[in-house]
């Protein structure tokens, strides 16, 4: 990255279901301040003044100078970043998202999706830094996906690459927020723990029982949180249930691998969180399943470096990147977002 | 494409399991000349001996200048192109493949698989010109696959991204010839055709007579091309067997569309010249399949225009590529290989 805009410190935003977080951060990658507001409801109106209040918040207190901003989102971005076509997860929706926020922001936006932001954050100053052909997979509500290759990112002819959470992995499988059945995110994500958790509770309370006390024997309840945390303290049924999302993620990674041989996979999102639980039973899976093993090389798979904030980090990295590699000075003046 | 090289004819070839078929290969994609050789036994010696055979008779017959010569196989290569990897369907392999033929060839030479040599062949002249992203899918005794991005050739960290014919797509499915179970290509291919069918008809020889009339009543003997020929003739119970090649097709694509999310797909290979017989299940399968459809669009699914010479016309011209874009001259008084 060369050019003045390289040098700029960028304000990145991360919309998630409930909250729009942002950063400013420096050409480093280092947050130097952070803001966030509630969407309650998490309406288009709503979320779209929320970014505003948070972007006027950061830049207020900031001096120096800002070369745009950067929003990643969980929903699938037409290959402009102009329009959002879809989202499985996220009932927020625009069909115009980026030119209604440059109205009202009136700077350079990159705007697209959250686990592309997070791969590139990861490809800059994470952990696949320097890979030729890197893979990010966030393990949340569902699994997203960014792809970073020759240095760049790859959003595929339509701008939705990468959504492998989509990809079938069981025919006649579990039913996806998408339609479809049998999605591997139906089977790896913190969806799929906190489901299989209360399928187990209902059918065995006993069997469950470490996982009932956390609420109040009431199976329904149960989330992928509650049993990440039961894992954490040892409970073998949570760990079991971890193992088996693991083994899933391996399993996927393996199909992936076929598909795209990357030279390292890196998993962040919620259920990362839960480090070696998931990652160990993921790394066996792939030794075991990985097509043309003993022949070839398979990825890396590691953790996620940035934790929480790769969304934000790699959306305000992203604006710059495009700045400085479109050869577009920065914005006239470039001076706070609101002087 | 630009320089002296790309202005030559090249050489090209393509292994099978049983024989070798080479090519003079023009700038524009047309095939000046070709000659084969049966490699009986198929060892690494005498496919080897094969390829310099048919190398000469070409060279021999050419007046005009030849650029170098590109080989394909149906094998996984390195990245770099030097070494056969493995593979999981011919026994031939060979650890320096490209060392040895240059030093008997004593010409530049591209070396690699034969699946990525049809993909670049369909970009550059057949039913994937100027897309942004294509993926090559040949059906034979397994599917290969190719993908060409921006560009150029993608060919994964390690070399050997495309391989999806071992995406797992029914956990505990049917044995693979890698040794896992489920893979795609034991559900979409030749070899798959034959197999249902065989099993059918040792299960109900009367409900698969029309087919049993083409083996003299041995179900064992039932072959992909057994089927194939019995569909074009009509024959139900056939029909229904592609159209289940076709539906695991599309189900693949659909899979293929949320990992990559392509321009347009090709379909190549001996099964592809069943035509809308297979592409037309597949095109509706993945209608109904491809994630966030309706919000999206899909990739196209077409038939390859360049036939069973894809592979060794792509060889061909990879070499001139290669060739033209390093900014390397052509070979020193680049004549006739065999003045």
């Amino acid at each position: 990255m060369t050019g003045p805009a390289a040098e700029l410190a960028a304000l990145g935003i991360d919309i998630g279901g409930t909250k729009v977080a942002g950063g400013i951060v420096a050409p480093d990658g280092t947050v130097l301040a952070t803001a966030r507001r509630a969407t309650p409801g998490a309406s288009e109106s709503e979320t779209e003044d929320a970014i505003v209040a948070v972007v006027d918040e950061l830049a207020d207190g900031h001096d120096g100078e800002l070369v745009g901003v950067g929003v990643g989102a969980a929903g699938w971005f037409d290959r402009t970043g102009d329009t959002v076509l879809f989202s499985p997860h996220l009932a927020w929706r625009h069909s115009s998202l980026r030119k209604d926020l440059t109205a009202r922001l009136r700077r350079p936006m990159w705007v697209g999706n959250d686990a592309d932001a997070a791969a590139w954050a990861e490809y800059r100053y994470g952990a696949a830094r320097g890979a030729d052909l890197a893979l990010m997979i966030t393990l949340g509500t569902g699994i997203g996906g960014g792809i970073v290759m020759d240095g760049r990112l790859q959003r595929g002819s339509h701008g939705v690459a990468g959504e492998w959470g989509h990809m079938r992995v069981v025919p006649d499988g579990r039913l996806c927020a998408c339609g479809n059945r049998g999605c591997w995110e139906q089977y790896a994500s913190g969806t799929a723990l906190g489901q299989a958790a209360r399928e187990v509770a209902r059918r065995s309370p006993a069997a469950a029982e470490r996982l009932m006390e956390r609420v109040h024997s009431e199976p329904d309840r149960i989330t992928g949180e509650d049993v990440a945390r039961a894992a954490a303290g040892g409970d073998p049924l949570a760990l079991e249930l971890v193992t088996d999302v693991g083994v899933w993620l391996g399993q996927g990674i393996a199909d992936l691998a076929a598909v795209l041989d990357p030279e390292v996979v890196v998993i962040g999102g919620g259920v990362s969180k839960l480090g070696e639980m998931v990652l160990g039973p993921a790394r066996d899976r792939l030794d075991r399943a990985l097509p043309g093993r003993g022949f070839r090389p398979g990825p890396r798979i590691v953790a996620a470096e940035l934790g929480p904030q790769a969304g934000l980090v790699g959306a305000a990295d992203l604006v710059r990147y495009e700045l400085s590699s479109s050869g577009r000075q920065p914005p006239p003046g470039a001076g706070p977002l609101r002087p």
